[in-house]
């Protein structure tokens, strides 16, 4: 959908097949090559700690690419995903008696999903990096004990931020979103293309 | 997911695969029985028309299944979605012109979209129906005409309410969104899901 990425190879650097279906979703063709990075962050803020991820990813992957591509043009986008609740980050659980802990803390409440994102981009040998980041908040209905636990015992939530998955069964428990949708899945694609547009 | 279902024969009064989709995300298994009737609406108001459309269908199914079933315990599903500018209805579009003057509307505002859903259940020799609306809020980015175009030329808008889908392509141009996403998609199965667990 985007002119100028048809001479360019675009480069996820993320293993979630949720971003990559997002990303087909917008039209966007690309590789993927999760990044290998040790994580380090410096800060306890969410919209800090996903925006110096998401560049650390995407770092690690656009450093290696070039290394064996150094002429072609690319976009590597990387992205980090975060739960909050009061402010507090929920990463994925360790096992399910953290799953049930954690959406424990989210039923009956409002968090904020936070992801950010990182575009960087080799053009006709000049770099650009933007980052930016995407707060949704996500009110969830009273859930009892053994909803939540029939709902851990379905198995979705051991591989995502907060233990659970919107586009999955944790979607009956949504109340209400207020921001982008997409970014709760992990990608918000709408903003990653008019952040796109802008550069053309 | 809900227990009393399993000796149920739900059906879904829709022939949207995007319906049906969202039905079993939710575990809901479920029979597909479109109705046939012609629809009235006695008002402009869109959380009335939507509500009088999916009060519609679902009795138009009931009704027909029930001749040949009449001992079976069911639980229809109707449902009926609008986009609404500024109060006034937008319908799906009759042609490609009319996608354009739609999607033209949306963007760079904000519009609703409202599902009315009809619950009619017949159990162990009881009638119950439960009629109900969501309303959710969009806030579509500024498109230029060639973007307009190049959404309609994939051919996404043309079976849809307000000429686009949030699941599809359009997802770019999604700034932001306030209630439900699902409901926006076609059916607001966070809130059905809702609304039969009280049945218990």
């Amino acid at each position: 959908m985007i002119e100028r990425l048809k001479d360019t190879t675009v480069i996820l650097a993320s293993a979630s097949p949720r971003r990559t279906k997002l990303l087909a979703q917008a039209g966007i063709r690309h590789l993927v090559l999760p990044s290998t990075c040790e994580e380090r962050v410096s800060s306890r803020k969410p919209e800090e700690v996903v925006t110096e991820l998401s560049r650390q990813k995407a770092e690690d992957v656009y450093t290696r690419y070039r290394q064996e591509h150094s002429k072609e043009n690319i976009l590597v986008i990387g992205a980090d995903t975060v739960v909050a609740v009061g402010g507090r980050i929920l990463g994925k659980p360790k096992d399910r008696d953290d799953a049930f802990r954690m959406i424990s803390m989210l039923q009956g409440n409002t968090h904020q999903v936070y992801t950010g994102v990182t575009l960087l981009e080799y053009r006709n040998a000049i770099e650009k990096e933007d980052t930016f980041f995407e707060c949704s908040h996500v009110q969830v209905y009273p859930m009892d004990d053994s909803e939540i636990r029939c709902y851990i015992g379905g198995g979705e939530p051991m591989d995502k931020a907060g233990a659970y998955g919107i586009q999955g069964e944790f979607a009956v428990f949504i109340k209400k979103i207020e921001g982008d949708y997409h970014n709760i899945v992990g990608l918000p694609i709408a903003r990653i293309y008019q952040e796109l547009k802008k550069h053309i």
